[in-house]
């Protein structure tokens, strides 16, 4: 795959800078590599998110308006160290302490923990949320062992609304840790992405089958079955996030009348004519279930490389999700309009 | 490639199904294959939209909220047949005219043209504004020869946005022109996308070329030139765009202190990453010509399936541009809030 870069070793340098220059002035660089938003409000409770570059439009493209105050960026598929989760860390504190809002990955908790740790002796209160919605990564009972894959994306976006408005900490906390309750995802891979630093591929898979379940680096699913159409498979991936709703005893199954937000994510190369093709398939699976369509996200937002596959992320909305929900929003990796479609 | 479809041959009518869904309602599908807004008030000057599919999230992402009132969508790659032409027509036509504003490729233009001539026999009155913002596929002053190419995403973005307070289509009109004689367009391809039918490649590039000027179908571009960085290319497909402008005697030279949109897209598979990397670039070109950003595109809306790719359009913005783009839109290609970064 050829790749339009400079020096394979500074990508994630350069993309954090052109990231800076698509805000035009909204946003600065501060420290060794973070995004921050340039004017903060005092007082105002700060949300900082982050993690490994190499799968943009996420994690640094969700800083922005109503969105997110600032971003810790790693190098390529790699967790930001703790002292760049510092500098973002005091650069969007406001005085009412930061919530640290990311996804389930070793290596992050690593370093956002250390971060944390820094941030504390210079005052700041820190608290820490992390988004689990892969439910394919393991059983409802052991969370903790969960990736956060493409449901960080209507998370980041509820939460970053509801900061706006926060007026505690600990408030902001309870809102993130509901959104992340609420919401789950299930991907496939069909082929893998490229490294941007080898050129190699992230992970091997055979022409004909579908990774089910697999993560956005290539981590193992849960299944490889065969390559099949748009809508065989779309009922069956769906099929087992209305699982996990009802498996897990920390929330309620979906049920009918529920109205939820549905997310069809590319992982790359996957195109929106496949998306908006699957989506409808959804749409009617939903639908069959009962359940109201909120509001619809669709795009290549949450991706590795190259890679080819798609995820389905949903959350389930009740007053409080709604009225975060359509406040509006922009950034790099997703705007929106007030209100919602179909409202 | 692995395609996620169902039959290759109904690709087109079930894209479009799942655009209309992914809009919840606000949009709808009528006649053949044409998505509309649900609800276009009496006497608004309508603008249509329209081309063939397989290039999501345009053309027909296009329609929403404060961007084009409906598009006639043509199958893969194929210009939609007057009849559905006509039908849009028909449909967002609510007594002022209709605008219909489309890249050039000579198969658009025939089948818009008839169904033009469809709408006459109704006594819907229509007006054509063309856009053909690719500077590699004609000189300036042959214009009618030229492609329509990325440009096109922050045109309708214009056009949709003066077509809201638009007195007359001859007002639209004469807008829409003023928006496509200021944008310009550059772009490269590095690897074909798959035609969805077979599975087959677009077109044939040796891995160490890069198609200059090359088309988003894979028309024949002015050079195949070497593999090269992105901080090597950048100011070489933006000097193409100066010249343009300056070569051509229907708009003044870009000078110190213009105000430019600029919009960098991929065709598919080119990275958010790469897009990043080369807008850093872009930044650094354009201010060393003096010219200021007002505002900033960026991500993969102009596509041809997994095509590998990059594209740079320039839009020169006066007061009524401006005042246009920081309208707030939300579509499924594209989505702003109101006002502009840096603004």
């Amino acid at each position: 795959m050829k790749k339009l870069i400079n020096d394979p070793l500074k990508v994630a340098d350069e993309l954090v800078e052109g990231l800076v220059d698509a805000y035009n002035g909204e946003c600065k660089h501060v420290g060794t590599r973070s995004i921050v938003k340039t004017d903060i409000p005092d007082g105002k409770v700060a949300l900082l998110i982050g993690g490994g570059s190499g799968h943009e439009p996420i994690y640094h493209g969700l800083v922005g308006r109503n969105l997110a105050d600032g971003a810790a960026c790693g190098d390529i598929f790699a967790a930001p160290p703790p002292n760049i989760v510092f500098e973002a860390t005091e650069a969007v504190d406001k005085g009412k302490g930061v919530l640290y809002l990311y996804g389930n990955y070793a290596g992050d908790v690593l370093n956002f923990d250390l971060g944390a740790e820094l941030s504390d002796d210079e005052d700041i209160e820190v608290r820490t949320v992390m988004i689990w919605d892969d439910v394919c990564s393991a059983p409802p009972t052991e969370k903790e062992k969960r990736r956060g894959i493409a449901g960080l994306v209507p998370i980041v976006k509820l939460v970053g609304a509801a900061s706006q408005t926060a007026e505690s900490l600990e408030d902001l906390e309870a809102f993130a840790k509901k959104a992340v309750l609420q919401t789950r995802s299930v991907g496939v891979s069909m082929a893998p992405g490229a490294i941007p630093a080898t050129g190699k591929p992230t992970f091997e898979l055979e022409e004909d089958k579908i990774g089910l379940g697999m993560g956005i680096h290539g981590e193992p699913g849960v299944a490889e079955i065969p390559m099949t159409t748009a809508d065989e498979l779309t009922p069956q991936m769906l099929e087992l996030v209305f699982e996990d709703f009802e498996k897990d005893d920390e929330v309620e199954a979906l049920k009918e009348g529920d109205d939820v937000l549905l997310f069809v994510n590319s992982l790359g190369a996957t195109t929106m004519m496949e998306l908006l093709i699957a989506l409808r398939k959804a749409k009617d699976v939903l639908n069959s279930k009962g359940l109201n369509i909120y509001d619809v996200i669709v795009g290549p937002l949450v991706t590795c490389q190259e890679m080819a596959g798609i995820s389905f992320s949903l959350t389930r909305m009740d007053d409080e999700l709604k009225q975060a929900w359509d406040m509006p929003c922009q950034s790099v990796c997703y705007s929106k309009m007030e209100g919602r479609y179909g409202g």
